[in-house]
């Protein structure tokens, strides 16, 4: 099989290094503004020679942003080319058009390393669906975030002193927005949940709080209580349609996922008859990425199946507030909340919904709150 | 694909329900001996009216135990079925032969559910395995002995009182010892390794210890000391071979792997690109295990890959010599040890084969020993 590669960074390079060594898979030719000794005789500066090369079989997509890498996904798939790609971003935001494509091409769109990074789980996500019906999906989809947490509460850290920590050690951008904010983990359970229901949940009903604004003051309260504070993205079966947020959740402190340390990942789907299934891994990374996006190349060659990404298209409504789970609030009162110490409150059963409008409500009064769902372990 | 069903027990008759709402799959014919309303018509007591019906694709071998599921499963694989079974003594106990058809059938025989239950574990190893070099594999991978020592470690239990609590609860058999003493483990991990390294590892050169050493004491010393013990079975990469053993260990308690809980399985395996994997899933219980058949009768309907199991005949020898790690024991002298209090010895750096040799040395002659190797989450 003939690929060409469209951006030889981190990953791209990555992808061409593993590439090499498996038979059978041929990068030919390679877009990249630098000059890369290694990849010399197949370097190019325009797209279209890639895009239009009747030979190519399929392009890996590793440029990320949404533009130009929608454009020339778009344009390759429709030369009947595959394509794949770990852009999450490009794919959450182009959700529709990617999915009618998707069915156009017959499944010639691949993206395994968009939720997970070398985390096999869109893969076994659509697998699993085969045979299964899926009740719930989600999970730490975001590994900048997971290492500042964790770093906030082994090193008793505040927010800006874990950001700096995670700059220097490359795991957080100049500027962390995509991640702090939960804009990253927004777009991986925005397709996970796609690829989990079939179907086309609307972006802007998912329902995000990132960690901005947990304190150094929040997390010792938290874990005083036994708790972890975790970044978890969860999507669930509803009446008629999905439930679908991404929150700070406290997980007891002694739990799977309350241990998923530094800059791992963890992602689970939930069964109607496997029950709950974990995938811990690498969520980022040169090699690990790159090792799922050269799997996804390997199925392509082979014509395996498995990803028949939105073979249907459904209305996938989301309401946020069919579902509810007790809260952990600072800075707001919440009617029949209890004080539980350290400027804390925990709430009772509450919709998804209600907190999060509460909060915004709260916050555009000037008050400044934080709040963690509360998951138990045995929920996830 | 029309199906023939060996044994409707637990799994068996989950296998029915699963793949009864499976478009294009379709079981035919059922051996049991009772008489089960649901398959009336289908059901014989005869096996070879499955074996030698040519209009049969695939046989789903769910008995149990070593004959007549082995004699069976080669009769189905020479007559060019298919053949999907999750009985991992039969495949451990003949290996040879079985990989041997496996070659010669080109793939026709999965069995996903050997190792994890629900977990698609080795389905994934083998996906792996075509584009990285596998590292290490291994595991939590009996749910019996996780169960016994979760209940011994939370509710402070002996171990006979944790036998009997698994044998009410249904998660152990009235004669416990294929779990309790690491057997189930050792045909596990002995699957995982030959799928892993492509080889034909040695079962009786894996060293194996179960869990029918250890005292309430022990764990009492082991969580005061912040540990949780589980019952791990590890294979690595060596040069010219690997090491294979199955062994209690101790984990941080605030750890991935020490958090495991009650029969939940864990499986891993590392990667030189992907890094490490973790699984976690039901290991066992009628609708997770019959799922994970179910799957694979899917991927055999669809001619889709990745279960090329033992393409080429290697020899894999075992060398437990080669991997080393602290040990705690208790009940023997071992030269260099450090007591740390509550009756334990805690060793340096120490090979496998070493240890196990002196366990076994000490027991012969009439010491009462429990070891448990010492294991960091981020060695794992």
């Amino acid at each position: 099989m003939k690929i060409g590669l469209l951006g030889a960074g981190t990953i791209g390079f990555g992808v061409y290094e593993i590439a090499e060594k498996i038979p059978d898979l041929e990068i030919t030719k390679v877009l990249d503004r630098r000059d890369i000794p290694q990849l010399r005789g197949k370097l190019t500066q325009d797209a279209a020679e890639i895009l239009d090369d009747p030979a190519i079989d399929a392009v890996v997509e590793l440029l990320g942003g949404v533009e130009p890498a929608h454009s020339w996904a778009v344009r390759a798939l429709e030369a009947g080319k595959a394509v794949v790609t770990a852009n999450k971003l490009m794919l959450s935001e182009n959700l529709t058009e990617m999915a009618a494509l998707s069915r156009k091409t017959g499944g010639k769109l691949r993206f395994s390393a968009a939720v997970g990074g070398g985390i096999p789980f869109l893969f076994n996500l659509l697998r699993a669906r085969r045979v299964d019906e899926i009740l719930e999906v989600g999970g730490i989809l975001n590994g900048t975030t997971n290492y500042m947490l964790d770093m906030m509460q082994r090193e008793n850290l505040g927010f800006e002193q874990a950001l700096k920590l995670a700059q220097q050690a490359g795991y957080a951008e100049q500027d962390p927005t995509a991640d702090v904010s939960g804009g990253d983990a927004k777009c991986k359970i925005h397709l996970s949940a796609a690829l989990a229901w079939n179907g086309m949940p609307d972006k802007h009903d998912i329902l995000c709080e990132g960690i901005t604004s947990i304190t150094k003051q929040d997390m010792e309260a938290l874990n005083k209580k036994g708790y972890a504070c975790k970044l978890l993205a969860r999507a669930a079966r509803q009446d008629g349609g999905i439930s679908c947020y991404v929150e700070p959740t406290a997980v007891p402190a002694r739990s799977v996922t309350g241990n998923i340390a530094l800059v791992e990942n963890m992602a689970f789907w939930r069964g109607a008859n496997a029950g709950l299934q974990r995938f811990t891994g690498a969520g980022a990374g040169r090699y690990a990425t790159a090792y799922a996006v050269v799997n996804d190349l390997v199925d392509l060659m082979r014509h395996n199946d498995a990803f028949p990404f939105l073979a249907e298209e459904t209305p996938l409504p989301i309401d946020n507030a069919a579902a509810a789970h007790p809260y952990l609030v600072r800075g707001m009162e919440v009617p029949g909340a209890v004080e539980i110490g350290d400027g804390l409150l925990l709430t009772g059963e509450m919709p998804v919904l209600e907190m999060h409008a509460m909060v915004a409500s709260a916050r555009a009064r000037g008050e400044k709150v934080f709040f963690a769902g509360v998951c138990e372990e045995q929920e996830l």
